[in-house]
């Protein structure tokens, strides 16, 4: 953990979490703090429903998938998606940790569900930290009773959750259907989304609109499709990787409701992504690259994704370099098909390429919009009228720093 | 350009750069020299064969191609691989400028077809540097007359290609056939394989071996294959790479020659892949990611690039971190099929997982085996029979602060 700086991060700087109470559903009880998992940090998080919500849940696709994760899918199968209570613990993922590891989820269900009232399966599980360590699921069952009549409120949640991250990531949005106001709220993990650190992002959303289990997952799909998978390698996903949306409402929303529905669920959703980017670890700049003109959605896709991901584009804008061969070089290897030579290029509106030469741009003024927090690399490659986007941060020697001494 | 550093790096310790001219095939004369594309380092070689030699090349699949990457493919097949002259300047690549660089290919090609007395399409021509700044051909062709007469060996035409790399790699091996000794030698450029920079890799191969153009085309293909393919990421390629062969023997070569030709040209092609990771940018360690027991060859060879491609294992390596976690979770998003409770891991022959759990390793040791300047990774599936291998170099600051400022 080596992400003590005396700089702020962009985080830091950026991220205004939402902690307006009045901003969050009613209907889910938070307990939050220390159990001894990490040595004093918060580690453990409870959330407790008074009956039964949708949830809904979109889980890492990696092949190494840890307990929790395989758990929690056969849960919601075996429940038809009905739950009673998140439990969530950061400092250790409980990942390669062979039976030992199957056994501490079991235990973890076990107790919560006692402690509850409910089935096993209507209790949901995550773990967040180290992978390949045995989790003291003692700490975990021990601490349940305590933490189940507690009320610490979704910003101690939140922080519970949190492992290299540098600050609490929250966000909370309301719509309203047939007179009546609705709210989705949510907090998320995750700090090394340059490339998705194993055990990296977990996110949780809940709504006091009425929605049922498909409903909440299609909605739930749909808006991860356009926040935190725009944030994520494509198929690069960490062995804990989750987002889970918990709907405690009742009765049902009309069919404008339901777009509102969806607007604000992906509202709160692209939220949470941005700021996991933000606190993306040794993070300087915030990046947003757009393809536009590319022959379907699919290659304007590789294109923004191949572009994302380059660490050579991602090295240039640590250095405010408006590096417009590397971004065309991306985008060539990508497989879109287009022809270099009708292509245009942009960085933060000033326009560096076009049609097969450079064009004579003003390097200070180019250096002084890549110097803002906040900056985009744009293509257009003149084949289609597909479009794309990615999020994603400068690589910076920070970066290295972290991850080249995590785990020892 | 800021690979300058007092210490010296891991290819200034390493490579051993074959100097005895002895170990050159006839039949090639080599000028190099400045002629003012760069401020003073050598930036010109002219390689010339008295008649036509048989050549094979192998490009960039890049959709953003130089112009001299277009020409010299054009010119293979109008002259059936036959080739009077080899023209490479380094210093700028010749790319993304428009029609001018393509007038520009043209007036190097005229120039130096005129100067030796050859068809314009027996002239091979290259260029490596910075892209999107017009080449300044005129200094090549007034040049080309003088460089023409010069024999400046091949250690001077392999420094003359050279951009960020911190020395010259050349590689020499000998066959016999038929009572016949043979020369297979070479030299390549490239310094930033981590991820290829563009305009990143050349190579080119000389042989006194008797080898058809067809035949020539089969075996540096195959060569390739096994080197410089194992260092570039797959598709991830630059717009200027390329490898070429130059054979200049008359007659034939015995089956069994043959294949000892193969082997030889191999050899030359590894040696020099691995001189050009060794010289890979900021790098510290040598990587050789090693995967077996996958389903197929295709499963083997997704899994070891992703591993190979992976900034956490990268980053991991440059702590000298037996980050077995990171290796795993790679393997597991590559697409290859297998199960992580059956696999294992090594870190330089020390096994630290092994069937779903950490193995209980001397982490003094494995830091030991791990300091080392060349180090492995190496991954049992135990899903079939299938392996595949790749080389690659570790991810440092030295490696951002390079790249971040590397065109302005």
């Amino acid at each position: 953990m080596t992400t003590a700086s005396e700089k702020p991060t962009l985080a830091q700087m950026l991220v205004q979490a939402e902690l307006d109470d009045n901003a969050w559903p009613e209907g889910f009880r938070f307990g939050a703090g220390h159990c001894g998992i990490k040595r004093k940090a918060p580690d453990l998080m409870l959330v407790t429903m008074p009956r039964a919500v949708s949830c809904a849940a979109v889980f890492t696709t990696n092949r190494l998938q840890a307990p929790p994760v395989r758990v929690s899918r056969a849960h919601l199968a075996a429940s038809g998606g009905r739950v009673r209570a998140l439990v969530v613990n950061s400092g250790n993922a409980n990942c390669a940790t062979g039976a030992e590891g199957r056994r501490a989820v079991q235990a973890t269900v076990t107790a919560a569900a006692k402690q509850i009232g409910c089935p096993p399966n209507q209790v949901f599980v995550c773990s967040t930290g180290v992978i390949g360590r045995p989790l003291p699921f003692d700490k975990i069952v021990k601490a349940l009773p305590e933490w189940s009549q507690r009320d610490d409120g979704p910003l101690a949640a939140a922080q519970a959750i949190l492992t290299t991250d540098t600050c609490a990531k929250l966000a909370a949005v309301k719509f309203r259907d047939r007179g009546r106001e609705y709210r989705i709220a949510g907090f998320a993990k995750g700090s090394g989304m340059i490339h998705p650190r194993m055990a990296t992002m977990l996110a949780f959303l809940f709504t006091d609109a009425p929605v049922r289990p498909a409903a909440a997952q299609r909605a739930l799909r749909q808006a991860v499709e356009v926040s935190f998978h725009r944030i994520t390698v494509d198929g690069d996903s960490s062995t804990n990787d989750t987002a889970a949306l918990f709907a405690g409402g009742e009765g049902c929303l009309s069919a404008a409701g339901e777009k509102r529905f969806q607007r604000a669920l992906e509202e709160v959703s692209q939220s949470l992504a941005r700021q996991i980017v933000l606190d993306g670890e040794g993070a300087s700049h915030f990046v947003t690259v757009q393809v536009e003109g590319a022959r379907s959605a699919a290659e304007a896709d590789l294109a923004a994704r191949t572009i994302a991901h380059s660490p050579l584009v991602k090295t240039a804008f640590a250095g405010a370099d408006a590096n417009w061969g590397r971004v065309l070089a991306a985008a060539g290897r990508s497989g879109a098909h287009f022809d270099p030579e009708r292509a245009e290029i942009w960085f933060s509106g000033l326009a560096v390429y076009r049609r097969g030469v450079a064009l004579p741009f003003d390097e200070a003024e180019a250096k002084t919009r890549l110097d803002r927090p906040e900056v985009t690399a744009r293509i257009h490659l003149h084949a289609g009228t597909a479009k794309s986007w990615m999020w994603t941060c400068d690589l910076t020697e920070g970066y290295v720093r972290i991850n080249g001494s995590y785990r020892t």
